[in-house]
C-alpha cells in the first residue's frame, strides 16, 4: 500500500534546536500534517560558516529528508536561508518546493504595520546580511522602513537555558530601547530562539506593538504552499511528528524540549559528512 | 510625597503559584501598571476547604494587600472565587473593587462562540460547583450551552513540573475528546494551571477552536475596572511587580518561575493565621 503524497511529511531542518520554535507553530496550527525535523547539531552553529559550505550542508540534509519522503522542505535557519536558499531551490526544482525564513516574516510584517516602521531584532550576522532590509522593501513595495537591532547576547543566553532573569531583562531592554525610540509598531523576531522570551519582549515593547515570528510566518507559508500544490493532508487526519539529529540524540532531546513545548518522544541519529562539532569557518582554506 | 492613587499596585491573590498565569497576562498586556502578587502557599490547596474558611482566608489576604496600598484586588483562584467572591465584594465595598475569575472568562467565551457550544476544562470541584454553567448562561443570555469536562489529573501533573510528555498528551486527549465530539468552537480553561499546556491543548482541539484563559479575561477586566474608576496608571509609565508568599519564599520562587515566564526577583514572606501546610478540610469539625 502506498501512502498518498499528501500524507507524506513536511520536513524542517535547522542547525540545531532553534528551529523547533518554527516546528512548534506548525504543529499547533497544522495538526493534521506530519512533520519530520532534522537538527544538524553536529555542525552547529552555522552562523560562522561560508556560504558554499552552507549550501552543501543544505543539499545534504535535503537529500536525507527527501529519501524519507518529504513533500516540502522548510529551512528554519537564518544563516542557511541567507546563504543558500535560491541555490537550494534551483537544485531541488522539480523534486520538492523549499520554504525559507526571512521572506515570510517580512510579508507578515509588511501586512501588519500601520505606520510603516518595522523593527527587527536578530543576531549581528543576520542584521549585517541585509536580508530583511531587502525582503521588507520588496514585501512592502518600499513603503515600510526597517529599524534593525543586532542582539549579540540574546540567542546564546536563551540557548544556555536557565530561567528568565535580570540579565535577560537587561538584554531585552537594550534590544527594545532603540525600537521604542524609532516608534515601530511591528517587530520581527529574526532569530528562532527569541520566541522563548516573547512575553518579556511584548511587555518591554508595549502591547500596541505587533510581534512577528518566523514560526507563525512559516506555518502560514507551509499551509499556502501545500494548498497551492494540492499536497495538503486531509483536515480530519491526526498528524505525527519525528526528529533526527546529526549530533547526540539525547542532547538534542534535552535542549529541544524547551524550544518545542510539546513532547519529543524519540530522536533518531543521522550521519552527516562533516561531523566535527566546532569546525572553524574557512578551516580548509587556512 | 504621596503616590497618586492611580500608581498604586493592583493586587492578585491565589492559593499558590497557579494564579501567576493570570499575573503573566496582566504584566504582558498592562506593562504600565504595578502588581503585587500574594500566593497563600502555606494553606495550599484551597479546593478541599469549606466556603466559610475560604471567605476568612480571602478577607485576611485582602487586608494584607490593602495595607500595602492595593487599588484593586484580583482573586485569581477558582475555589476562592466560587466560595467567597460575592461576600468578599460586600465586605470590601467602599474600600476596593474586587475582580474574580469565572465571570470574565464566561463573558469572553460568550462573545467568542459562533455556534453557541462552549467547552470547559476544569478541576472536578470547579465543574461540580456549576459556577461556569451559571456564569455562561448569564453572559450569553441563555444562548450558549456549556460542555464541561472534569480533568482530575491535569493540574497536579502540571504542578509537579517535569516536561510535557506522553502522560500529559494522554491526559489532554482524554479532556479534549468529549469537547471535539460536542463540536465546541470555544473552550474555557477553567484552571489557572492549564495555560502551561496551551500549545498541546490547541493542537489537540484543532486551530479552529478559540481557547479562553482566566489570564486574558482578567487582564481585560482589570483594565476596564481601572478605567471605569479613573484608577489606570499613566500609559507611559514602566510598571514594577512584586511577590509575597505565606509559605516558603524560595519554594514559591522555584515553582513560580515556570508559571510566570517572567523574572521573579525577590519573594517576601507574610504570616497568615493558619499556616498549617496541609490542614485537612473540616478538621475542626472532626
Amino acid at each position: 500500500m502506498t501512502i498518498p503524497e499528501s500524507e507524506l511529511p513536511v520536513a524542517v531542518f535547522d542547525s540545531g534546536v532553534g528551529g523547533l520554535t518554527v516546528l512548534h507553530e506548525c504543529l499547533v496550527s497544522l495538526p493534521h500534517e506530519d512533520f519530520l525535523y532534522l537538527g544538524d547539531t553536529a555542525r552547529f552553529p552555522y552562523g560562522v560558516r561560508p556560504a558554499d559550505q552552507l549550501l552543501s550542508f543544505a543539499l545534504e540534509l535535503s537529500d536525507i529528508l527527501l529519501e524519507r519522503g518529504a513533500k516540502l522542505v522548510v529551512v528554519a535557519c537564518n544563516s542557511a536561508t541567507a546563504a543558500a536558499l535560491p541555490a537550494l531551490r534551483e537544485r531541488l526544482a522539480g523534486r520538492v518546493a523549499v520554504v525559507g525564513v526571512v521572506a515570510p516574516e517580512s510579508r507578515l510584517a509588511a501586512a501588519a504595520t500601520r505606520n510603516g516602521r518595522v523593527g527587527l531584532i536578530a543576531t549581528p550576522a543576520t542584521v549585517a546580511s541585509g536580508a530583511y532590509d531587502r525582503a521588507l522593501a520588496q514585501a512592502s513595495a518600499g513603503r515600510a522602513e526597517l529599524h534593525a537591532v543586532a542582539a549579540a547576547e540574546l540567542a546564546p543566553l536563551i540557548q544556555a537555558g536557565g530561567e528568565v532573569d535580570e540579565r535577560t531583562v537587561a538584554c531585552v531592554e537594550r534590544a527594545c530601547g532603540p525600537l521604542r525610540d524609532a516608534d515601530v509598531d511591528t517587530v520581527i523576531l529574526g532569530c528562532t530562539h527569541y520566541p522563548l522570551v516573547r512575553p518579556l519582549l511584548q511587555r518591554t515593547l508595549g502591547r500596541g506593538v505587533k510581534i512577528v515570528t518566523s514560526g507563525e510566518a512559516i506555518a502560514a507559508e507551509v499551509e499556502r504552499e501545500l494548498a497551492g500544490r494540492g499536497l495538503a493532508a486531509p483536515a480530519d487526519r491526526r498528524g505525527r511528528y519525528g526528529f533526527l539529529a546529526s549530533g547526540d540524540p539525547e542532547e538534542f532531546r534535552r535542549l529541544g524540549i524547551r524550544f518545542l513545548q510539546l513532547p519529543i518522544a524519540r530522536v533518531g541519529h543521522v550521519q552527516v559528512a562533516r561531523p566535527a562539532p566546532s569546525e572553524p569557518a574557512g578551516a580548509e582554506a587556512a
